[in-house]
């Protein structure tokens, strides 16, 4: 068995309340899943993780990249050492994206044919070549609870032409992972002893979870097709035929118009099966995340919260009618480190460099309960942003997640009602 | 009243078992400071350091640059927002050096009169002239229970003249830092409120301490001398006279062998009072903390557990046989990144980054308890490090402290027994 997805609740707007049901644990949805590239949340220890969510609570799931953890340590290390989850000490549950959006957007001197992608390693110029099935096998090997579907993803703006055509390599690419899958998702690397040889498995503060025997990964589908509603449609048809446990939307938030990016997602949902999760990958400042879960997407993923951290970039809800005296975030990519202080409904986004934080004693928000909104000022974050310390993007990072986490916490209560 | 200091228990060979009691709480002594230079542990989140020790304790007491502190955020920043240990949410014991050394090894264009020595900014060129009035003033402002008088670092290796000269310099210097501090060692900048607004204290990891009212800091002199014996002499002689809260002995581990540097502290020691504490600045390796705590040093500090965790050394404990088996470290300066394993009767300094660790699920020290030997195997620790991921360094430095309270709380209960 891999997943198991069930839903509690439906709002007429199409959003949903939802358990995902995973080897490693239950994932509340919808959920926003940190990112952990290298098998590691950017800067954020583990035992500060576990205490960010709401009611000191650990994420319920993160997504580490495929393409990273194949360059370096190498899959086959990390199956041989009991895939990602012993590996990183992480024993809750984990996705893995296919490598294809890093082999695109990273990787250099890449060589597409129907067969998979030649490219050149980031890091040394060392020469790989991902196909499907090669994905696949990574994946598995990493043993993460979900995998998916190695797809290209087309550059942007591109023509409806050159958006066919990528879909329809996608599609066969999609046939491909999933017939691969099929055949070798019980070569699951997990072993049933959760501590490593010398290591207490007690002290990973996390409830026994159900036993692995007979488990199995899942694997999700990506739908495609750029910024056509025609193509979007006909790709979700094909990749609903293929019958995944899940599926993805890809391929948004690349620079697009924020309505763009909302009825390109609306348009695909709709011909989603209501019984599978729907992940829109990518996604996005504070109120996408909670405009898109309201709409009916499950799951997500961004750098932007660790990320805009680390250039000094922080959340923090708006006080009253400070919505409407600030400018609106532009749009979903990351941002340059000089962008104004920017205000929607759901979010002030704070520059900590600014001089006027210096002898500010209050928290990043007041009204936060975070660990590090309980304990440090603006006036300590800031002076670790100049100082260069790496205290400062840890506590960013850390409070910077626990807002994602506390919006998806309100809108699951909100959809539960 | 500023500190007492209770000597619990006496060697023979004149170590002893003290607790030494400041404003902000009590420290059990002989005690190693981890260093906070720009208020905070390089990579340790408070959070970890309040853990980090024998039983998950926090240690007892930081170290603060008065040098980085004055230049990044101001002293006068610190002094309105409440203090350092408000600053920066630490309420345990602090102490603070007094720039000295830092001013004649990290800044630039140092020009040097009886008056005090001016300089230039290492971050930015500005000018600045530090006297030992103001040194005094600085670290007034800053807060800590600890304060230590300013002195000059004579270059190594120096002629006995000009040791002597230098050292002369430093006795007038310290005359005026206390007449400076006595004058107003009232003016802390300590609030009884140790929550700052919006935060709550209760979230503070740490019991009430006492009441601060009519609490003041104490200030420790710096015995000179270089390496010559009737010079250290004199200056522990003229110290003593003068009558400081404690004693440092200062200008050693500046890349002299070993045994003059045993040789110089042994010599100091005899001449210092026993009823103040004693403090050696800047040492050292595990098997040097551990000897000079056993000859009767109260206090010890150093920048190499943290800053060889950065470069990715690593101490622990030798297995049966080892210490015999590899090189013994040369030296007490910082460790070079292609310096060998080496191995003394405390310790066996392993390097994380070597291939032999990449799949070795052993954790670092397997006769560890600290929070990272109890979770994180070797190979993942090797996989931060050689990813440049920012846990790498925080992990590295959590275990190196760890290792470090361990020895002195194993040296202190043999010194009680």
């Amino acid at each position: 068995m891999s997943l198991r997805f069930e839903v509690a609740a439906t709002t007429p707007e199409g959003g949903r309340r939802a358990g995902l049901h995973l080897p490693h644990g239950t994932v509340q949805t919808p959920v926003f899943m940190p990112v952990g590239t290298a098998a590691t949340v950017k800067a954020v220890p583990h035992e500060m993780l576990e205490h960010l969510g709401p009611n000191n609570t650990a994420p319920d799931i993160l997504l580490a990249n495929t393409y990273h953890l194949y360059l370096r340590p190498g899959h086959q290390t990390i199956r041989r050492l009991g895939g990602l989850h012993h590996y990183m000490s992480w024993p809750r549950p984990l996705l893995t994206d296919s490598g294809g959006f890093q082999v695109f957007s990273l990787a250099k001197l890449r060589k597409i044919t129907p067969e998979g992608v030649e490219f050149r390693s980031h890091l040394d110029g060392s020469a790989h070549f991902f196909s499907p099935e090669h994905s696949i096998e990574v994946q598995i090997a990493l043993g993460a609870d979900i995998l998916m579907a190695f797809d290209e993803c087309v550059e942007t703006p591109a023509t409806h032409e050159r958006t066919r055509d990528s879909m329809a390599l996608t599609h066969a690419w999609a046939l491909r992972s999933k017939a691969c899958f099929d055949a070798h998702k019980h070569e699951v690397p997990w072993t049933t002893d959760l501590g490593a040889p010398g290591l207490a498995s007690e002290t990973w503060d996390v409830a026994p979870h159900q036993p692995l025997a007979g488990r199995t990964q899942s694997l999700f589908g990506i739908v495609q097709g750029g910024m056509y509603a025609d193509l979007r449609r006909e790709s979700a048809l094909r990749l609903v035929e293929m019958d995944f446990d899940g599926y993805a939307i890809g391929g948004l938030a690349v620079g697009e118009p924020r309505e763009v990016t909302r009825e390109m997602i609306a348009r695909t949902l709709e011909l989603l099966p209501a019984g599978k999760p729907r992940y829109v990958m990518g996604v996005g400042y504070p109120d996408e995340i909670e405009e898109y879960a309201r709409m009916g997407v499950d799951m997500m993923d961004c750098v932007l919260p660790t990320r805009a951290a680390r250039h000094g970039l922080l959340f923090r809800a708006p006080q009253s009618g400070e919505e409407l005296s600030m400018p609106r975030p532009v749009s979903s990519e990351d941002p340059p480190e000089t962008e104004p202080e920017t205000a929607s409904r759901t979010a002030v986004r704070m520059n900590i460099k600014r001089l006027e934080y210096a002898e500010d004693q209050r928290p990043i928000d007041p009204t936060c309960s975070c660990l590090v909104c309980r304990r440090y000022t603006r006036a300590y974050l800031r002076h670790l942003f100049m100082a260069k310390e790496p205290l400062g993007p840890t506590l960013n990072s850390i409070h910077n997640l626990a807002f994602y986490l506390n919006i998806m916490s309100r809108v699951r209560a909100d959809l539960a009602k």
